[in-house]
């Protein structure tokens, strides 16, 4: 425990991302003060929208640069602990980056419950799943019998927000980007239509998979996606904008769709967005409700798995080039 | 009483509106059967949105064409009844459509009080102040203390929801097409700053004239300037979609602004489009409060009139081009 392997930015990417833009380096492991904690990571999440922080000052997330660790989530065993609500051997979760030694203040860490997998605490139980439950929940309050579309459905996010869906009593319609990902949503994730984007004749199945149009459109991805759903809404839809993962891997951000503002001033619109950090304080009430559904088999969280810290970078390359399904975790 | 002056639509623009897309026909007064009411028209009020409804099948308002009488809402006293509920000589408020003399089911036609000037009923009494009103107040929601940027703010809709606006006790910033409009909503109607958006340094402008940025952004245009506005607002910040008169005269509508949606995320803005006619059964509670601050002189409703019939394509042409001011009202 005296080296501390970790990733870097090499360089900003001016396009689409490559495992270039990161290097791997050896650092010493960190000292740690009065009420910090030195953590062993575990487990990793990669998410597409750690890509649009790449991108520098646009993104709630800060601007990142060459040079610095790569920022990121993970789940780690506390090793040595100076605060006294944490002790050695406890699991936490915290923004440990893409590192294996990581030191915190206490206050920057969230003690987890040891459970069959840690990983579950940084898809369903962390920021993905929470995002899924409040965004569709909250923002695009669905009713029975409506009908609610989301963008990279097979995503980490994407895929809960579906089976949230469902469980509202929805007919659920899945965007994503591979026949495998709409045979998976539809025939083991409960969706009731999915609908490939890549396909030249997208337009037509999208329309064919929600005959009685779409009253929520849960949006992970802007783009060409989000305008087809702008003009399938019916009146006084709901567009939960969550995500833009089309613009995130790109140096030049297209224009916004058409249709907007007209369609949403004659289909009385409401198109909305919002980061889950504004629900922290029912953050626990969601976990409850998550967790009881996924034990009682009712939710199925998914992730895609890579091992060793050396892969974080493919895995990030993976995922934004639509590899991976669920939750993208590379463990330790 | 034997001839009805008529204007029809005698072509659907390609481009720019043009008085040559209007011509005047003579037809015979309309007979009128049971429950009907034939009606003099007093008065018309010209609104931006009615360009769009000449762009076909994308307006809330249906699709006019070549042909018939163009469509418009006017005050008109009747002349004969075979309605129980309506007298000869009441004062009605009704789809006139640009023509001297028509003919009404009872229950298409709203009796109003005879007042001061019937054309007031076609402004701040009518859908304009309505809109203003439960645009601003229900889909906008300001609080105390907030900034209100509203554009085509010397419109017939924006210059009473800044007035509205200042009510709340709001700073009003209005964004304007000429220096005399900006003269106006600062010098008269109490707005706190005014753009003027044809200026060259109008960025510049805008940021100096919110200081605070935007709280509230009541879009009446679209286009630059609703881009430019997102680019301004605050953290839960609301668009309240009501018109895009940027793309109206054009048969070529841009694309969305770019900003949609990834600042919707960033900063949790809310935009949503709406239309008057979703608070029917709350007008009258409306209107006695608009009228209560018009007769308290703390609203001051302001006009562009224009006298005949004749004149009505004129005034359509020229309010199109920002030449007018208000509410425009054709007299007859």
């Amino acid at each position: 425990m005296s080296e501390n392997r970790q990733i870097l930015i090499a360089s900003i990417p001016s396009g689409p991302l490559s495992q270039s833009d990161f290097e791997v380096r050896t650092a010493p492991v960190p000292a740690y003060g009065d009420g910090e904690v030195l953590c062993r990571t575990l487990a990793l999440t990669i998410g597409a929208g750690q890509r649009a922080g790449l991108q520098g000052s646009a993104s709630y997330a800060g601007a990142p640069r060459a040079g610095v660790v790569m920022g990121g989530t993970g789940v780690a065993v506390v090793e040595e602990s100076n605060a006294p609500e944490i002790r050695a051997g406890d699991l936490v979760v915290g923004p440990t980056g893409w590192q294996e030694f990581s030191v915190h203040p206490a206050t920057a860490l969230r003690r987890v419950e040891p459970g069959p997998d840690p990983a579950l605490h940084l898809g369903v139980l962390g920021a993905n799943g929470l995002t899924a439950y409040f965004g569709l929940l909250e923002v695009g309050k669905p009713r029975p019998g409506e009908t609610v579309v989301v963008s990279a459905a097979a995503g980490s996010v994407g895929h809960i927000v579906g089976q949230i869906a469902k469980k509202q009593g929805c007919r659920v319609v899945g965007v994503a980007g591979s026949a495998e990902k709409c045979g998976l949503l539809v025939d083991e994730l409960g969706f009731d239509a999915a609908v490939n984007y890549k396909d030249a004749d997208f337009r037509a199945a999208f329309k064919a998979a929600t005959p009685d149009r779409i009253d929520v459109y849960f949006d992970n991805t802007g783009g060409d996606i989000l305008e087809s759903a702008l003009f399938r809404m019916n009146l006084r839809g709901r567009i939960v904008c969550c995500g833009v993962v089309s613009q995130y891997d790109t140096a030049h951000p297209a224009p916004g769709p058409r249709g907007v503002p007209g369609l949403l001033v004659n289909n009385r619109i409401r198109m909305e967005g919002f980061l889950v950090f504004d629900y922290l304080e029912r953050y626990d009430e969601a976990r409850r409700e998550l967790l009881g559904w996924i034990e009682r088999g009712e939710l199925k969280p998914r992730t895609t798995e890579f091992q060793g810290l050396e892969s974080a970078s493919q895995a990030f390359v993976e995922l934004l080039g639509g590899g991976t399904v669920g939750t993208t975790i590379v463990r330790l």
